[in-house]
């Protein structure tokens, strides 16, 4: 079958699945979800195989290890999907919550929760995100269409037969969820323009695959491209908290998107800050500016790109500003609007940071790497957004629903 | 100047002035917008000799007479505009309403609401839109970058300018509106491509504008393209009910966006209800089914567009149906997710209406011309999303805001 006519078949099951979806309550989606978790732990063999072959392919095609490594499936992964249905099953369903109000006139209006529809999840290699994507927009009603990386194909195909076996088994539509399981580019592209089936795409990934998503699309997007996140240190900061922040939001996990970037030290403070930086970050390489260098005369001089740069690596961008002003200047000019934070004991200029600050997560006196949907409360997270519309930040379960209204009258008119 | 660079030059500014904006505190937008009603009242003769020369040129163009009234302002038109912006100074600001939760770990969570940043809103022929849309941008602490129809060019550069002038006096930036007062058709063009600068695009008219808006945006856009609204008229109505419900959604307005375009009749009503509508529409046109026309033998025979079709006129299309499942099935091909309604006693079968017809709005027992921003208590309203995502159905106030988290610690850090 031609490639845009499987992707459009996949995309109208998905939306007559998603029909069906809407009006399953709660009870029985979770029963669907404790089925796809029975079901994978039966079908251990057969997904570990399966992942054997893209491994194998991987190996062929010369994939670095770091790849190799996100790509591979074991026992303790396969707990770990499991264990990520169950705790998805066990949160709570906003579906159907409604917020009603008496209006003047005498009739009721409710505002109601409802799915999104048909929700399409276009990522990289990790073979999890098959798994928690599936659970994520079933709980909430939603149908799905997954494309995944054609590096894990094998794995994404098999996973893909469980989840849709145990919506067998549970009596829910089976095209709940599709997998474009074919290799061509075309797939993606295709995907993106199927408006009238497909509701929302979220793509998870590198930036360029985000543009490719976000140039292509007709659907609505939701999307970060990246995150360049910013600590300022303030010269009113406690400089043993934000030498702790510091190296936590640096290296706890360099490779995520929440994980510090560039570091803007006052000026006045950079004599005795920038040294304790050095002590204690001694396996990140810093890039630094002139006035840096100044201090920390053995380190790389940073360029224009570097304060661009998401490195996802130990290595760290450092600037000495004048000013508050000038490190929001900075913020505005190179960063992402992902996640930016101050260390500061000055209420004054900890309200003026948070308020000039245009990005979705702003942290005071704490880590950038609390940027995160479970650490904030929403259970699982399906992405993060840097858009203003819909979600901003974390996006949790709540995020894949919309809403419609309802009015129920007596013979209601308008005057 | 070259028109991209012009539209250019008026989103950097936009995007300027929204970041002062962002911070001026709710009585200081309230005083800018009272500056801007007195400021309507001082400029009566102003505005209404540079509408007369729209009106002339309207005239020379050939503009019919229903076009040229609505170009049209005079004393009560300026009325109209000077109260609707009091009456947005009025509402609730939602900027800066704060949702706190403790965290866990011990530090404190924000929901902030923020103002969405640049809008543009392109809209057509009617100048009030230039006072409502910019009222309500910066009351919501939005730049806004206006494009109305060509043929109001004089009307809503006058309009913009008296709100720069109130804008200057109040102290706040004169670039937060913006209006493109050029006839270049790739005005439009460009501005939906501002991505960095204009966050978000409302257009408000006909079909082919929104296309066109839509084909067009690498910007987010809001948009409704038209409203095929219906009413089912089930076998357990109350048909005096469903009369008056009908005869109001139809009549009352018919040039409005909620007013009934195809009634759907239960069969086993039919022979009674239709000649009853026959009778109380005299002044419309019906088009009906072969089974409508059995009854009513009359009128027109509706075609396969009629069923489509958004008439915004004294025309209403009709078809005869076997059952509840028969009508959402209509309403889900024709329809275009806008409003749609019920007229039932049966409770089981209204609750699946409510629940099957995927509807911005659903109306149970009650008029299609309900589903209105200010009917349903929203203040005032920017436009109508039958999107799913961000804001559905009226669109108000709160719907021109976005959020940021705050994060505030005391040296939290990831474990």
């Amino acid at each position: 079958m031609n490639i845009m006519v499987y992707v459009e078949d996949l995309a109208k099951k998905a939306k007559h699945a998603s029909i069906i979806l809407r009006t399953i309550p709660a009870k029985r989606k979770n029963q669907a979800l404790e089925n796809v978790a029975l079901s994978l732990d039966k079908n251990r063999n057969s997904i570990i195989s399966a992942n054997k072959k893209d491994l194998e392919n991987g190996n062929k095609a010369g994939l670095s290890d770091a790849l190799l490594d996100r790509l591979a499936l074991n026992d303790p992964r396969i707990d770990g999907m499991i264990q990520s249905v169950r705790e998805i099953a066990a949160l709570e369903d906003s579906v159907g919550q409604i917020e009603g109000v008496k209006r003047p006139q005498g009739f009721t209006l409710e505002k109601v929760r409802v799915p999104i529809g048909v929700i399409a999840v276009v990522y990289e290699s990790r073979p999890n995100v098959t798994i928690d994507a599936a659970a994520l927009c079933l709980k909430s009603g939603n149908a799905v269409i997954l494309r995944g990386g054609s590096e894990a194909i094998e794995s994404n195909r098999r996973l893909t037969l469980i989840i849709k076996e145990a919506l067998k088994v549970s009596g829910l539509p089976e095209d709940a969820v599709g997998c474009i399981d074919r290799k061509e580019h075309e797939g993606v592209h295709w995907l993106v323009k199927q408006e009238g089936y497909v509701d929302l795409v979220i793509p998870r990934g590198g930036e360029s695959l985000i543009k490719k998503v976000v140039d292509e699309a007709t659907v609505p997007v939701i999307k970060h491209y990246k995150g360049v996140c910013h600590l300022y240190i303030d010269e009113e900061a406690d400089l043993g908290m934000a030498l702790d922040v510091v190296y936590n939001a640096k290296v706890q996990r360099p490779g995520t998107c929440n994980a510090l970037e560039t570091l803007l030290v006052n000026d006045k403070v950079s004599e005795v800050f920038l040294p304790m930086v050095r002590e204690k970050l001694q396996k990140v390489q810093l890039r630094g500016c002139a006035r840096t260098r100044k201090i920390l005369p053995r380190i790389d001089l940073a360029t224009e790109d570097d304060y661009y740069a998401e490195y996802l690596d130990l290595i760290l961008a450092v600037k000495v500003v004048d000013s508050l002003e000038d490190a929001i200047g900075h913020i505005e000019t190179y960063g992402s609007n992902h996640t930016d934070g101050i260390i500061s004991q000055n209420i004054n200029k900890i309200q003026k940071f948070v308020e000039m600050v245009d990005s979705a997560v702003v942290t005071v006196n704490s880590s950038t790497r609390l940027s995160d949907g479970g650490v904030f409360g929403l259970g699982a997270e399906i992405g993060i957004s840097t858009d203003k519309l819909h979600a901003r930040g974390p996006m949790g379960l709540k995020d894949l629903t919309s809403y419609k209204w309802v009015v129920r009258g007596n013979g209601h008119t308008r005057e």
